[in-house]
């Protein structure tokens, strides 16, 4: 077998948002015929570690105390309104726009597609915690990163 | 072996709510050390779940055309505050309240405590849905069950 | 609402073994209208969780280097025959009877029934790492509370 | 936004086999630091469904009775081997290499690695089963597509 397998694609960066294919397996439907609500916030979890990650934000790096002490992303606010379904073999595609910097919670704007059709929109507040699940205000070189003044 | 293992316990039922446990396990927790947060919405489920199971109303029997097609109950919004993070081992109490009917849209108002703190709060909405994926009115004698005038 | 909700069950203790129960939720099954083969697996973890804990041993408190250094139980091996199918709404059994101690495996025999049903058979082996992935001799104490000589 | 976003990689078709890449989110990693035990099955059933997906035999398809009545694949025994653990933003490589047909069994043997390092290895057994869950014989068409004689 090749040794150098192709990488999956983290999506395409553009001026202020992010966009990325998922394809639909077996694990994300459910016995109704279509994907279980809760699998849509895989979905967009991707979309967004995607997006920081093409930004050069890593979650180990966080986590290895690469900003003073370890740190990860946690939601701390959705609002999700859900249009249609997805199905078995379906792509969606996730798009992530970055909303502004209020305190400590940096908000984005999601939604999901299939075809054009509109599946989805999200909007999410996220914070940065330390070990202790303490909210952390994002580090100065970590906001320049994701482009947040 | 035991012939007669205790059943899972569905939890408590109130005037217009219900209450249930769940226990934390490996699979709810991410690599930050708390509940991954879209683990949260299966507990929520299982609230909403278990609340129409003991008023009488079971997804095997809507799914099945008991009530003229099959159906199957869809989220359809959700709004989610996350305050506190459970862990591994955690005991937590799912929290749900019966909301209004608003066309096609019954509400439901669900908490998430531990010891007495809250951990989430949740607004959920939810449709009933034909195997097409259309909203469906909820009939009648479904809403004589849940309690819903 | 209650100040004092119950527990959810930890299952029955038996000689060399332990038995609890499990319900299938929406998040289980998938758009074949059974349940996903991958989630038997959670059930299964459960099973085994709810044995150790009824023992005395903790995921938390073995986390927290209670054992000399921080520890988590880690699946080296699997064999897993399924036979039958759960669906929605369905009570099943989980049945863990512990085996033998090879070297740092502890090996643990598991089944899934439904009314009787064999379900699955699971053959297990798990062992103790620790945070840099290194496999650990199971402490004589935890032994000694598990029972296995 | 653009209108024609990258489709999902299904990975790479060789003679026998199937590598594709997957990258390691939130959502798969447990307390431990490292992926839970039972997500690399959805890695695993990733693998096999975009072979075969490759090879143009699709779930979706599979379900509309294209091939007499509506039939979904079955998981019927896996032994899986774990050997290292993956941890978050890694990229691992998924190899699924199509085994014999025995009576109504198609085997696959599967491993996966991160930059050569052997993480796990899996023999699986797959069956494919009707509405009823009865395992029913291969199609000669299907099989004729999945290159098995």
């Amino acid at each position: 077998m090749p040794n150098t397998p192709i990488e999956p694609h983290s999506g395409t960066l553009h001026d202020n948002s992010h966009t990325r294919t998922e394809r639909i397996y077996f694990e994300h439907t459910d016995f109704s015929g279509v994907v279980y609500h809760a699998r849509y916030l895989d979905f967009l979890e991707h979309g967004r570690s995607d997006y920081v990650r093409m930004l050069g934000v890593h979650h180990s790096e966080l986590a290895s105390g690469a900003y003073g002490e370890s740190l990860a992303f946690a939601v701390h606010r959705m609002e999700m309104d859900f249009k249609r379904a997805a199905r078995i073999d379906d792509v969606i595609v996730v798009e992530t726009e970055r909303g502004t910097l209020v305190g400590p919670k940096l908000t984005f704007n999601q939604r999901i597609t299939r075809n054009g059709d509109l599946l989805l929109t999200a909007a999410v507040s996220v914070v940065l915690v330390n070990q202790q699940g303490k909210p952390r205000r994002y580090p100065k070189e970590l906001l320049r990163k994701l482009g947040v003044e």
